[in-house]
């Protein structure tokens, strides 16, 4: 659980991080900056910052803010409602990202995950500003941003955060207040 | 139809804008920007500057670059294959731009248009920085910059440029190069 007051130093932060990247937010776009801690409450170990710009029954945008080492954990995108499930592509903006699908797994990894973590997909592709990925549906990834943060642009098809699959069975996608 | 050399030049000036709006395209992508006059060879008036970062069955993803006072005509994306035709959101980065689209006609719109141009629909909304608009499928539309050009990205699903529907029937979707 977060405190509302962790919650809005995060937001503060995401916002700073974006202005530095040139991206202009309107006012109610940075209060409205979803602060994802992924059920853990160690924010910036595990966690996401997310500006959504649009997100129908056919198109999804959204700007995804990392902290330093900030990790978004394992998770896929299955099928419903007679889609394939989300697609989505990941543009790194600044910064840089260590994004891992499933396939070979890579080496030396860059990544730097906690012991207590769950990950099983570790083919690493490493994305710097201008680079990009496209992620086919209900396929396991993860990602982490380097030693300076990330900014990453997604798109993709509709978002339904609530049918994401997370491999750690801890993780729930909906952050909890704590009270008072 | 364009030469070679204006279309390196018109390259040169998108890269430029872009660069100043903080957005990273790699190498290849400067080089692929592509350069639309939509038949009319008279690019500064009427013409689109784009760089195409995803477009698949279900997502695209552009950034469009419009020069200052530069315009793309009026124009709509209808149904195909079974869909309901392309949907797009307009997010603009930097700059302004004065959208177009059914309704209302704005008393006194800011766009400055060609005397020989078609324009149908006037209802206007003005985009700054931060500020978007989503389009529905199969609606007109045309957008004009303000005097500083802008920068806009857009989010929709399958782009199928071959498609579009333009008002005015001089206009063709496909950039003509010049010989020699």
């Amino acid at each position: 659980m977060l405190t509302q007051a962790e919650q809005d130093d995060a937001r503060s932060r995401a916002a700073a991080i974006l202005a530095d990247a040139g991206i202009v937010l309107t006012a109610p776009e940075r209060d409205a900056i979803e602060i994802a801690d992924f059920g853990l409450s160690e924010l910036d170990v595990t966690g996401l910052e997310v500006v959504v710009y649009v997100n129908t029954e056919r198109v999804c945008a959204k700007e995804l803010v990392l902290f330093p080492r900030q990790l978004c954990p394992e998770h896929r995108h299955p099928p419903f409602d007679g889609t394939a499930g989300k697609e989505e592509t990941f543009r790194c903006r600044a910064g840089v990202v260590y994004l891992y699908t499933d396939g070979e797994p890579t080496a030396e990894p860059a990544a730097r995950v906690p012991e207590d973590g769950v990950f099983t997909v570790w083919r690493e592709v490493v994305l710097r500003p201008g680079e990009q990925h496209t992620i086919a549906p209900d396929t396991l990834h993860w990602f982490q941003a380097g030693d300076e943060g990330a900014v990453v642009s997604e798109f993709s098809t509709e978002s339904r955060d609530e049918l994401d699959v997370f491999t750690d069975p801890r993780i729930r996608r909906t952050t909890v207040l704590a009270e008072g």
